[in-house]
């Protein structure tokens, strides 16, 4: 409930609104190369906050806590690739195009913006019910990208093979990105998504 | 040195050298159980003592600490995972039948006896000179790998992809099986290997 007194606090301008989405989204992001550098469990809130040479107790204003922020990197990758899939449904009709779409994309966020690879993380950091609904769209989003698998098998575009074995194989491939990539080397991301994309549909669309 | 009065000792009998090896295969195992479920850091070596039935100073006779341990089971992985390449390239003489038995041997050795996994784990729980070492032998056998597939190309039995590529998205997916596999699943290991291997030499053979 917001107090009278403060009621002009309760709408602010377009201009408050938006620094506020940037700087939640620099926490973020500050977060997310804190976590891959150190790990969850040896990140502080206060070795964020140093990345942004702010106070630790700015990031409350944001987050109640350090498990808040891992579940909003994770909510934000999901939106992520929920995108990329919705954009690829949308563009092609044939399941190589579809699929490869998805891949280059998937791929080009792990390695441009790192934004994907909250996906790579372990969920038992997360709390039980954060956990649980982390899975559950994770699996929705895989099971989509199984089912264009699918749809190809069955327009005789792609070899019959076990789609849940190849999303394994897929989602694997991608998500180990996370594991050696490091931005700035000689795999530039836009090629390094093709190249993956063009290796995951070759396995598919041959004999 | 030994010294004189427990020379006996020195030179155990084959039988006792043989009961050993075989606890110290049992130690592995245990202590390779407990950082898949609980993680490295978290697992003690009362832990792995525990899984055994016996005393944790019992452990010491065989390892001195726990990254002794650790050592030795990204050591072991690795000597698997030579010796398969080594079969793979005794037996087969095409790069598509070497690959193929790599994969699929690899694979195996990720879910049958789970000794595989180390492979998978980060190597910064490893002492530096440790890490480095293990680092070292495992882009060796990388490399090796990606050796096959440059063959297959040079011999026209692949296509002209990126081998380095190439190995990132095998090594990825087979990675990536210590994340999501629990054995007695419904895949079964040999299955798993043989689909692995098709997807991914299928994604190198065809066009």
């Amino acid at each position: 409930m917001a107090e009278p007194g403060r009621s002009a606090r309760v709408v602010p301008s377009a201009r408050v609104q938006e620094k506020r989405r940037r700087r939640r989204r620099e926490i973020l992001q500050a977060a997310l190369r804190a976590f891959r550098q150190r790990g969850y469990h040896e990140t502080t809130l206060e070795d964020i906050a140093a990345r942004l040479n702010i106070r630790s107790t700015a990031l409350y204003y944001y987050f109640p806590d350090k498990e808040a922020i891992l579940h909003a990197c994770h909510r934000e990758a999901l939106e992520e690739v929920e995108h990329i899939l919705a954009e690829a449904l949308r563009r092609y009709s044939a399941a190589p195009d579809r699929l490869g779409f998805v891949i280059s994309e998937h791929v080009r966020v792990m390695t441009d913006s790192l934004e994907g690879t909250p996906l790579a993380l372990d969920t038992t950091s997360l709390s039980p019910s954060h956990a649980a609904q982390v899975i559950a769209r994770r699996d929705r989003y895989e099971n989509a990208v199984r089912g264009v698998i699918d749809e190809g098998i069955a327009a005789g575009v792609f070899r019959a093979v076990d789609s849940k074995v190849a999303a394994f194989v897929i989602f694997g491939a991608i998500n180990w990105i996370a594991r050696w990539y490091r931005p700035g080397g000689s795999l530039q991301p836009a090629e390094l998504g093709a190249r993956f994309a063009d290796y995951l549909t070759g396995g598919l669309t041959c004999r």
